[in-house]
């Protein structure tokens, strides 16, 4: 299958890259590098250094001799996408491609605006750039499942039946965005829906969950390989952060009352996942809907789980409940489906005090490279005043 | 009241300052003549002539002896919403300026992402300059029936109670917009609502049906008052059209079946209506949603009402089914709430013939300022081939 990756360079792009060429897959990626530049602007960095793609891509095939193509250019860029999607003339287009984070989204207007743009106008390129070039190929994007925010009713998979007053429709499940971020994904999945709809597209939207780990069969082959862990405010997620913080042995920071439950999953089963979305594509004019990730924990448990780990480790771990820098429910129902990867034969890597237990180590092998100061939350859903430039020392 | 109009040029936005002026608000107008370049572009116009904006508001003032402030802008321009906002500090904004047109935004790549960045873009905007300046100020956001689709059930009203497995909660109601324009609301809806939820605001969706008419109370006042009327086939809506081929004595072409079922309303009642929900503000916090409008109508029994209104003046009216250019349902269940304004005060005016009659003698009278090549649709939903760049004789 011939498939390009869009954000190629990107902590899920990257594995997804090697993993599909590694299975005899005809692998193109194709990046923008804009996620080392928020880097660079918030003065952050990956606990583990990373190669230049160029670099990595070469690595690939010395270790392998597996191809991976390289497309460097902007998905805001309609001249670009086209060119590339001319060229290439993909079976299929797994779209990571976007700005990932809500902290980042939150931080001023031009953040929130920009997160926006660059995602819904990259979307609605690749959308008329397949129109006109690849009607055929298959869209696998990568929603998330703070799509759906936190309802008071189970979360379906992308659609709902729904009786009022003696007639039912099955309809897209309403969504309840928490961040700009999450906002611009839910647009991206309107935009596609309607291509499916209009167009005849095939296409399936991953809600994915929160996702946790580094290491990958194909990640590990060369330490040029490596994908990035970012532990930052910013970019890093709480399993991340509470690992770093058990290594430099600071309590664990949990935002509010630590009720909040979200779903999550292995780097692992991302790449099963997504592998299982290719080979089982939608049919023309279907917008699927899956959620993927593997199991649920309130954030409090996740702290816990680390807690045991770093207690084994003999670390000595402390838990804080500290004010919560985002307006969401602290306490809230939560129970959302995620059957259909399953059925089609997704083997969970679930969650254990051993995979934490390997992330510490890696932590604690790179603890003089950790900077504590990028931690704290420094973004806030709702602030007191209009917030200046960043400066951040 | 202190009232900020966005899109204080357009078809609704000056009728509307008007009316709020002379009922003794303070009205402040804001536009960028963006219309009048795409006019430009398509190479249509109005069948009225429409005076300048300045001058428009120089005869307001002669006229009523009441000042509508303008401001020329951009809102996609952050420096410029802001500096307004600061030095106005609305009590309300009705908020108009944004591409109105589902045509227009389905022409091709280029016109769809111009749609989408340019009304999502203004529209957060205004919510960050509302954040940091003006936070108690009662956001009205003109929306559309058209965000809805044509589900199989019953439209409420912007929310739904769903029960599902034994728990329910209080939802979005599902969208399933028909164009680029038309998700470009649904973006704003969804970016409104969480604005809502993290900043306490205070705001009003007016899902609104297709409006027509042409004259209220206050642009019969002076020939340089008036709005515009368009009919071609990217601007104009299938009212429009039909009067105006009834009066070049050509069929009325009907899309598809013409079974497609919309909400419609007089302009008369768009005033209404915005008054009421300036009168009648959402509390802090409430995303509150109206649909308005006050008839339901097949496009087929729009034409039959046209059709009749002409036979009357000894016009000889035929209905022809054409190829839709539209991807829609053209037989569907169709029947939305709309009693919120009407709890709130809306008296009606509905269609009737004498009111088709009278828009057939007022385009009688400018006869010869209709271009017919202007009517056929140039732009399909889903194309053969690319569009190549515009270029219409």
């Amino acid at each position: 299958m011939r498939i390009l990756i869009l954000g190629g360079d990107g902590y899920l792009g990257w594995p997804t890259a090697m993993y599909l060429s590694r299975k005899g897959h005809d692998v193109a990626v194709l990046d923008n590098f804009a996620k080392r530049n928020w880097e660079v602007e918030l003065g952050v960095e990956p606990l583990m250094p990373i190669r230049p793609l160029h670099e990595r891509i070469r690595a690939w095939r010395e270790t392998t001799e597996n191809d991976i193509d390289l497309f460097v250019g902007d998905l805001t860029d309609y001249m670009f996408v086209e060119a590339v999607m001319a060229q290439l003339r993909p079976d299929a287009i797994v779209h990571y491609g976007e700005q990932p984070s809500a902290p980042y989204s939150m931080i001023d207007q031009r953040h929130a605006t920009y997160t926006q743009v660059n995602n819904v106008v990259g979307n609605l390129n690749v959308l008329f750039a397949m129109r006109d070039l690849a009607p055929e190929c298959h869209l696998v994007k990568l929603g998330t499942m703070g799509e759906y925010g936190t309802p008071n009713i189970d979360i379906e998979e992308g659609w709902i039946d729904i009786e009022l007053n003696g007639r039912t429709d099955r309809l897209p499940f309403p969504k309840l965005p928490g961040s700009f971020y999450h906002l611009s994904k839910v647009h991206d999945s309107h935009n596609i829906m309607f291509a499916c709809r209009i167009w005849d597209f095939r296409a399936t939207d991953l809600n994915q969950g929160v996702v946790y780990g580094t290491d990958t069969a194909e990640t590990v082959l060369d330490s040029r390989l490596a994908t990035s862990f970012h532990y930052d405010e910013c970019f890093g997620t709480a399993l991340n952060r509470f690992c770093v913080q058990a290594v430099l042995g600071v309590p664990l920071t949990v935002y509010g009352k630590g009720q909040q439950t979200r779903g999550f999953l292995n780097i692992l089963d991302t790449l099963q996942c997504v592998e299982l979305a290719l080979l089982n594509p939608a049919e023309p004019g279907e917008f699927r809907v899956f959620n993927q990730f593997t199991e649920q924990f309130s954030v409090t448990e996740l702290a816990e789980v680390v807690r045991d780990a770093g207690t084994q480790l003999g670390l000595s771990v402390q838990i804080e409940n500290v004010e919560n820098p985002r307006v969401e429910k602290e306490e809230h129902y939560y129970n959302a489906k995620h059957t259909k990867l399953l059925d089609l034969g997704l083997q969970p890597h679930l969650l254990s005090t051993t995979l934490v237990d390997s992330m510490l180590q890696r932590i604690i092998e790179n603890r003089e490279r950790i900077n504590p100061t990028l931690i704290p939350p420094r973004t806030r859903w709702a602030p007191q005043q209009a917030t200046a430039p960043l400066s951040r020392p």
